[in-house]
């Protein structure tokens, strides 16, 4: 594929914005060069930085605004007062067809009520999902809502469960990704009213998705299903919690391998190994989750990521344009969602219990 | 203390049971001479068991009940048809006065219901909880609750802080342990009303705890507070997505040092480094969760442990009773709830968003 994608860029985004974004183009750039970048945010600040990053230089163009949202923005506060941030003008230039994906390391609250606002859900989506890969014993899985609704019914968890299978398709290339929804044990009348209504549907509809059942904390990591779906606020609970187990684990490994002379040889001569058990970690290489279920791609990089980090967000992002997700979700979403769920979806005829 | 501790065990709770239970008393013995147990459960099974573990066998007298609660009955069915099972027999003898503690690696829902029927709730506690201490990057850190409740309102996260405070003020020797509430995020504005209205409780209260805040998943490994406080279902989650994180990182860790000679070398070297790393991380270390809330100390062990395992779970029941735990429990639950705050908690007095 040779054509020129044109990505938008919310060039002030992040904990440490903008020098990790400009670093981060320019790392994407030499990973593709067939990329275009429209980069929102103040020139002043922008262009010195680009003028030490060549190529990112040769392929951005900066389209300024000095209006920002930080950091502690409330979503309302940014969606008011917030119409000419780089933040919403990268998000506009999905909307207007200028770019084909957009990439922000900003506020998360934020950036979910703004691309919502603009971009509109797809059909059959209530609200939109924060979702991404992970590793796990055996290949990667995708779970989703890792944040954006802390608050999920039935009908939020099933429609994630459509839209996890669609993404794990496409974007792990499986044929036929499993299912489970996460809860607190495998057996039916465990957790939740939500969990167990979803589970519920899904097990008794018509939808030709292949759904496992429930699944616990530790079948993340071991890799039971290929997607995990759960409500915004477990979900953002256990991607943390995963991230500071395998901080805490590392740092374990590297006193005990640093406590004695011995060991310290011992790691020397398998740092091989140890440098690509670490890559294989690198929080960095799993940055940049989709916003999922909305008229675009936008793309959510870490907010305290660095250049690395923020040019595997670009290149998510870029990989989506390419497979062109939005239009095969949209076609997919309509199989399986308007044609096997009659709308509105009456989930009282459905046992909690089956 | 020289006086001999009665200890009364569910004998036939857990997936490898009894096997593990007897190999786990013998191992406890060796640890600690002056425990008596009250084994109870189906004497044809047992004894041949004790008369291969010559300490168990002396330090134990059989309860002998045909009766038991299996892995998957339903809470009320265990309190239906279980009252002469071996859980129930074992709490029963806490209840009466004849074992201090009682110990099971059976049914987590039916051992909680059990309990709570027939020890109680200490006064100002409206539900027990499921505690335990978890390794960080500084010192251990408790946790609550890990899966007795589902569904929390602000109430109960505010009452399990204060039995988190003491439980990790006696366990743990911290002298004013810190608490945080486990959240998506650490602003205010975030998360649900139950985490929101418990925290703002717990910063305009009176009682005189150390009140952090709240914290994200990966503030758990961190170790930033001494006291993590979350409902049932986001605790139970956390902890199992910890615990398969773990895995998921060791099981990378041997596949990449096995990968070649050389690393393979290298691991033989620092051989002893990465087995202090192993025990470290060994789950069994930590088995033996605390139903904290009760009239009784009551431990859970994992259901799937072992020997060693269970060995661990017993001797965490054994501290407990020589803390005189639930002594000091009932006088700091009534210092800090009781006398600080007005029953019934007016909610509605106390911002959501302070």
């Amino acid at each position: 594929m040779t054509d020129v994608i044109t990505v938008s860029i919310d060039g002030m985004g992040g904990d440490n914005a903008p020098d990790m974004i400009i670093g981060g183009i320019e790392l994407a750039c030499k990973q593709e060069s067939s990329v275009r970048y429209l980069l929102f945010g103040d020139e002043k600040i922008l262009q010195p930085l680009l003028d030490v990053n060549p190529l990112a230089k040769k392929a951005c163009e900066i389209r300024h605004t000095k209006d920002v949202v930080t950091m502690d923005d409330k979503p309302t506060t940014a969606l008011r007062s917030g119409k000419n941030s780089s933040m919403r003008l990268a998000i506009n230039a999905v909307k207007n067809g200028e770019a084909l994906a957009v990439v922000s390391a900003g506020n998360t609250g934020a950036l979910m009520a703004m691309a919502t606002i603009v971009l509109k859900t797809l059909q059959g989506i209530n609200r939109p999902a924060i979702v991404t890969s992970f590793p796990t014993q055996k290949d990667d899985c995708v779970m989703l809502d890792l944040g954006a609704n802390i608050e999920c019914d039935a009908e939020n968890l099933v429609q994630f469960a459509v839209m996890g299978e669609v993404f794990a398709r496409y974007e792990l290339d499986i044929e036929q990704p499993s299912i489970g929804i996460l809860n607190v044990g495998v057996e039916g009348l465990k957790g939740n009213d939500s969990v167990k209504k979803a589970a519920s549907i899904l097990q008794n509809s018509n939808l030709p998705v292949k759904f496992f059942g429930f699944v616990e904390g530790d079948d993340i990591g071991k890799g039971t299903v290929d997607v995990i779906v759960t409500d915004g606020f477990t979900g953002n609970i256990a991607l943390k919690t995963a991230e500071g187990t395998a901080q805490l684990i590392t740092f374990f490994l590297k006193k005990f391998l640093m406590g004695s002379l011995i060991s310290k040889i011992g790691a020397i001569i398998a740092r091989s190994a140890l440098d690509k058990f670490r890559a294989h970690f690198d929080p960095r290489r799993y940055n940049g989750a989709m916003l999922v279920g909305l008229n675009g791609i936008c793309v959510k990089s870490h907010g305290g990521t660095d250049a690395l980090g923020f040019s595997h967000a670009i290149q998510a992002g870029v990989k989506l344009v390419k497979k062109d997700f939005n239009e095969v979700i949209k076609q997919d979403l309509d199989n399986l969602i308007v044609k096997n769920i009659e709308e509105p979806l009456d989930y009282n005829q459905v046992s909690a219990n089956p």
